[in-house]
């Protein structure tokens, strides 16, 4: 599998670092992260629009920011404390500062009956509302009668902010990848994203010449995706060529896989030959288990080449959207994991042209020692037998991947070989 | 399965007052059958074509009527008597009145060893003959020397006779439906088939308004098939959206599935998709299993996209063909579930529009109120979930078919939704 | 399975007469083995062309002869000798003629530990060396210090022959058969596939007349294919309807195919089609597993439509590519099959075409005496189904191939009921 665990040590630092900042779709912890982020990748610009600004079918909402927010009982005593984990508030929580009864709190307090450890992770951001979320052993000491009820937020018109990062390629085309940066103390959903996005810019950045330009987004889930489709929708229905929206890159168990809606694009292709040949084993979902901004980029109109190639996909692990996604369950070769799959399709994107042999019949490969002078049947032509099927295959009309399908290897492991045979004059490269 | 039995017992009393009609090919029979019919439809019209006139590649043979016939003993006994049963004479038998001895007799014989109290069905269009069908257990007792055999049948120039029904809807594109009615006291096949178009062709009529137009015949089997085909086939070839021959479809036991020619027309799709979600399983047959008019509406150079959609498929029921095939075969439930598919495939095609989802990137469906306004795990979603998915094939390109086979529900049960989003302008009805 | 084995025991006899002759790609042993086939073809030419000429990629290479070669041990005694075995010396070895340590000496053998008495078949075409070829028993009693070793070959300009029959058709469109007469004394592979071209030969010239004309070839492996292509590639593009490479025909145990590159051409078709009805089963190979000169036919640019239709396939018998492939392992049964299943392949091809059927819809069967006038249950309608299955498909667009895989039966069973309906009048015979 390649890479060791060095990125995956660098990724989880940043994840560390970025874990407690409380983000939501707006607002001040936003900010902090892109800014964090773009220390990492100096070209990252923090993009904003304003509060209220249509967004095609939707409108951006009232910047969301918190101070401090508790639930005090009748001792004075903090019970809940966003603290101690700002999961305890609801996002997007309306500021409240009362005395309420137990039956009328409890109207507003979420807890995982199933998981009585668990703090869940709620939101309302187009309904104004307050709440709390706690865990089921908490919620089961309340038996005070009365309890004070603190939330220290507000709801202002300011701006969402996002992050975007353009890198040129030879050309035009671009590769797209998409993560979001709306998601508070959670770890595998959602730091994993920007943190894997962040190394990867990291990498095409340090590249030397690639052939297609990347766009790099980081965005508050849904609004920020739409948001940017309504500034960028044109540009990109025209350049992208694939795009992968990275989420849930960081655990140690599945790879999965959610395609486009078309099912059947670049992008599709590309993951399905990379977790065919990369990783052991791999979940492979329809596109009606999707649930991230792929909803956006593959909406109908929109139609963009967006898949998901995951680690444990979001829904799907126990801890998810709890308290328990926390720092314990990423892990550097996690992380490591995630970030190894997306720079092997991007590897294989910037592989896969196509190939025209440049002679009739097969090429005479003895003369130019790429063939065995003695017939026999003894030695291992594994070798020789993969270089004959690759160029039986090279007709200008199958790209690398195809060939690598029909010849069952991994496209990457024919690189050097149709480099080799380029040089040799026996092929030449076409476009993808 | 929605329906009470109420059409069940209305198509299961007309059923029984046509069983004992001597029906064939021609003559009055078929005439008494279709008047019948017209009392229930008055808009039907009965249409004739003289003998001898040619149809395609065949000829209009002469009417065959029959007043009464029997095989006497030398005691003078009528030992068996048309009046018992139409089915005693071999259908289209020329008229006979002479003494035979046993051995003569016994060509003329037709009987079932295999099933020995049942008189078998059978006919003689093409060729000039006459016989008698009897049990196996009559035919032990034929220990006579000689027999008076007497038909009192005549073969004249005159006329075949269909009934025709057009139904106009908003569009000139048609849907087909064919059933015939040239069977004698046969139940499943062939009183199931008239009782049910005729049903239909009720409930059809009472609709406010349609989609399609509606073409609907009662036809002698293949000949009457080739002679409207001649009348109405260019007209035909550029209208005909889909069609059903109506056939077996009112015992209790299977439902079964004959697809047209081509195997991927409307008519496929939305009968496939009927018998998938609207009954619990059914039969599916290939082509060449095909045994009705199908053979003729999708024969080379008509090619019209005709399926059957049946309960048990003639050939595959002890009873077909012969005096079993009664009244206790069929039933007012079994006839109600063949109505009730063919209802559904004809609701179907009615509903089967694509949609364009007029907004770019997924609604907003909070502010419309079709959307939970806070993010949670203990939620059913399922409504929900039906709603995005079937919002996200909307692009104009999938038909609702299309969509509930994509998402696996039921179209129908997208059909509420589909005009819910309309109404609130999400979408926009395309053509089919 | 038709034939009796009388074109087999011929066969047999060619084969035995051949087999002593020392082949290789090029000289003597090559026009002593076309001159052979050209007594039994008489319209075969013998084409030859330069050593040095350029044919594609390739370099015709110089002539090889050999007279005579031996190891001689320290006693004088031809303990290893080219008389008893032409397999002995290394294909294309340079003469030699030293006495050498028994160190050098086994740089220059061959054997097999794993079949201790089999020779193995070694060539060095395009490097220049020396070599023997023993079993491994011979081996093991090598045990002198010294041995004289000698090879009175040659490697000189001259030329590369091959043989070429044009049988001419109706249409400029043509099947091609290619075989290949390279190898040395092995039967199966290869005398099998020569002796099979010529007797296929034999029988297409003394057919009347042909829909399509003949290009049927006695190439050197690889290179003569090369040659070959190098010459007519133009003309064959243009007008080959399918081909195959006629390889290992002559043992009694599998039939084997490997398809076209493509996988789909018309020759892919037919041969499928015959051996899936004509033989009890077969291996079906992918092209990746090909081996002989469709490696040249399918070349991209070239893209012929032939596959190989053999019986065990090189590579997959113990005896292949050593002196145990000798006239045991074939039989004139196993030549008559793998003759036969060929001749298979080209009835189908001169059958193959489309129909239109005159009517609409079903023809009047009865008034032509083909269909029983009664209806009854207790006949067998297995012909009239099928009858009435091959019409509903002849559409013009299926053809006798086609048709034959929808109805499940050979298609050569549907020819004489092709030919019958055309003279009836209700078929009309369209190109392939």
């Amino acid at each position: 599998m390649g890479n060791s665990n060095q990125v995956g040590t660098k990724m989880y630092q940043w994840a560390t670092a970025l874990f407690p900042i409380c983000r939501s779709l707006t607002g001040q912890g936003v900010r902090d992260t892109l800014k964090y982020l773009q220390q990492e990748i100096p070209d990252l610009t923090i993009e904003s629009i304003k509060s209220g600004q249509q967004v095609f079918d939707w409108q951006i909402p009232q910047e969301w920011n918190i101070d401090h927010a508790y639930i005090e009982n009748e001792d004075g005593e903090r019970i809940i404390d966003f603290a101690n984990s700002n999961l305890h508030v609801v996002g997007y929580s309306e500021p409240v500062d009362k005395v309420v009864e137990l039956e009328e709190l409890n109207q507003h307090l979420y807890s995982l009956p199933e998981q009585p450890d668990a703090i869940p992770y709620i939101t309302s951001y187009y309904q104004r509302r307050w709440g709390f979320c706690l865990t089921e052993n908490q919620r089961k000491q309340l038996t005070d009668k009365k309890y004070r009820v603190k939330i220290a937020s507000s709801l202002l018109d300011g701006e969402l902010n996002y992050g975007q990062l353009l890198i040129k390629g030879k050309s035009e085309k671009e590769i797209f990848l998409s993560t979001y940066i709306c998601h508070p103390s959670l770890a595998n959903n959602e730091l994993s994203g920007p943190v894997v996005t962040t190394a990867l810019a990291q990498w095409i950045s340090s590249l030397k010449s690639t052939e297609y330009s990347y766009r790099i987004v980081f965005v508050p889930e849904t609004i920020g995706a739409i948001t940017y489709l309504s500034k960028h929708l044109e540009q990109m229905k025209v350049n992208t060529l694939a795009g992968f929206v990275v989420t849930c890159v960081g655990d140690n168990n599945d790879y999965s896989f959610v395609p486009s809606r078309s099912e059947n694009s670049v992008a599709d292709k590309v993951a399905l030959h990379a977790l065919n040949h990369y990783v052991d084993s791999f979940q492979q979902y329809t596109f009606l288990q999707r649930g991230s901004d792929e909803r956006q980029y593959c909406a109908p109109g929109v139609d963009l080449p967006v898949c998901s190639v995951m680690r444990t996909k979001y829904g799907e692990y126990p801890e998810y959207h709890t308290s328990l996604d926390n720092l314990d369950v990423i892990s550097a070769k996690g992380l490591q994991g995630g970030f190894d799959i997306l720079q092997q399709c991007i590897k294989l994107l910037e592989s896969n042209f196509k190939y025209q042999v440049t002679v009739l019949c097969e090429p005479q490969l003895g003369k130019r020692g790429l063939y065995p002078t003695l017939s026999s049947m003894t030695e291992d032509y594994t070798d020789v037998i993969t270089m004959m099927d690759f160029i039986a295959y090279c007709d200008g009309e199958h790209d690398l991947i195809d060939i690598a399908n029909k010849i069952n290897v991994y496209a990457m492991d024919l690189v050097a070989l149709s480099k080799r045979l380029c040089k040799e004059g026996l092929l030449t490269k076409k476009g993808l």
